[in-house]
């Protein structure tokens, strides 16, 4: 470890904003030097790690989701706790950012010193921002940052991702008039932990009301995601600020469920190694897409695999063959 | 390729029985050469695949899995079908065999000239199971079989394998007596294209039809898997053999549905080319996994991991260098 890695963590455990900043910006680096430092970084903090709340918070298209981790923050900072939000967007580019942890949507959290805000990792895959917001996530705990939310769009695979990397997910949807929920991906419900449906005011407050009695009648026929836990449904309004409480209560009633019983370590864990795995199967499947001897090869099979003209099996065996993997027997 | 697959080829496309069981004990051998010639005839005969209607049935334990499709297969082959059974179970042993697949529990279909029923292939990983699976399912294909049933149990990840490799995926259940349905596993409600509660007679008769009215009120709070199909839920009695006749209507206005617009073909040509990108992904990591430079560290690695002493990017980047992939600047 150089001597300004060393430097670097004493600051960032410290609790020093600047140096957490620059921290980040370092993780989010695609040198290879670069991430070697990050690495080394991460490492040095690693034992500081861990004690934060980690909440993510998915939010449909139209749910509302920054004035509502706008007000969140706001009372949770309010309360003594200090908030880092973070963002996973596949979708944002290099120049121009991405909307959410867009601090100009989170106007009093943007000004709040207890808060700090980071927009989205930009493009590359979705691997990629995993790892970088993940690793985001640590140095702000290692800063101090007692509660980290995160969140994200229903882009791609992105709601699975986050919630590989938190405790607790929230899913946030605005009422869609019958009692359905607005925008809800296949395959999201069933991975919320906490289902929040906003806008509950005004004209949408007897759809938001529906929707909360469906979705808490829904939500008891699927078998529980932590054994014990049935899914809470929430009518918020985040912008008259009604059954924002309600919701960190959830949170922290959740929280404690997971812990009694060591429910939370073991959850940590899984995604600690699941993590490690990800990491390796990214790599090792990226290695073999950049082999020249695959690459010159690779659409013409896709194509004709897709056609039928190829069967898969076969196709998979010259690409791995190109790559010198040779069949071998099987256990 | 050989005289030998040429003719076995020629055999199983006549529609040849004991060929057809013969060619399965090919794709499911482990011996390296044993399937370089299964290969060469699944290349054979790929051209008369295709023509099946293929459909997954996942039965929850106790949802009376074998009485339903040996009702549903008797109906077909009484219709002029010809009708394959083939299983996943990963937890089949080599000598023991398979629970599913079972002819014993099938009896009328066992003794159907119009029925060929196969075993879930042995042991090994999911998805070497699942690769023999789909292969078996090919040759029943190319035999002239024109409905593949393909069963599995609530095991791991064994629905959502079976899922990936039929048109149309059926979900059987037995009411759990308020108004659930039994053993649904999380994430398992949201791959039904179909979802037949069964056992819908005597004492459990009121229980059904609730299960029935509550799964087809949250089947529509959901978004559909197929743009405007919004899945049926229908109530069943194998023993009475009562509703059987709709869940095959079901079937059928579903493969109806998808093939209008393209839709069939396309999900077929997806899930060929996922499965070629699933046997490079998993011959890769296995790869790595037999390294010795890596073998000898993985489980170190994946206690230290674990416990939260060793970040997971620099546990995984130190696995990968020894198998000697270094580090590369990221796009």
């Amino acid at each position: 470890m150089t001597v300004d890695t060393a430097e670097l963590a004493r600051r960032l455990i410290d609790g020093d904003r600047r140096t957490l900043a620059r921290s980040i910006t370092l993780v989010e680096s695609t040198r290879a030097d670069r991430r070697a430092e990050a690495a080394a970084l991460l490492d040095a903090v690693l034992p500081a790690t861990g004690g934060s709340v980690r909440v993510g918070i998915s939010g449909t298209p139209g749910a509302g989701k920054s004035t509502f981790v706008d007000e969140l923050g706001s009372r949770l900072t309010a309360t003594g706790h200090r908030v880092a939000v973070l963002a996973v967007d596949p979708s944002s580019r290099r120049s121009g950012g991405s909307i959410m942890g867009d601090k100009t949507r989170m106007e009093r959290l943007a000004r709040d010193p207890a808060a700090f805000i980071r927009p989205s990792p930009s493009g590359g895959t979705l691997g990629g921002v995993a790892r970088r917001t993940r690793e985001a996530a640590f140095l702000c705990e290692a800063a101090g940052f007692d509660v980290v939310l995160i969140e994200t769009v229903g882009v791609g695979q992105s709601e699975t991702v986050v919630a590989d990397m938190v405790d607790c997910f929230v899913l946030l949807a605005a009422p869609g008039g019958g009692d359905e929920l607005q925008g809800i991906k296949r395959g999201i419900m069933e991975l919320a932990d906490v289902i929040v449906v906003n806008k509950a005011d005004g004209d949408l407050l007897p759809a938001a009301q529906r929707a909360v009695a469906d979705h808490r009648h829904a939500a008891h026929l699927m078998r529980p995601k932590h054994p014990g836990w049935t899914v809470p449904v929430l009518a918020v309004s985040a912008l008259e600020g009604t059954g924002i409480d309600e919701v960190w209560t959830e949170v922290e009633r959740f929280e404690a469920h997971l812990r009694d019983g060591g429910g939370l370590d073991r959850l940590r864990s899984e995604q600690a190694v699941a993590w490690m795995w990800a990491e390796m199967q990214e790599r090792l499947l990226d290695a073999f897409r950049r082999d020249e001897r695959v690459a010159k090869r690779l659409a013409d099979a896709e194509a004709a695999v897709r056609a039928g003209r190829l069967s898969p099996t076969t196709a998979a065996h010259e690409l791995l063959a190109a790559h010198g993997l040779a069949d071998r027997d099987e256990d």
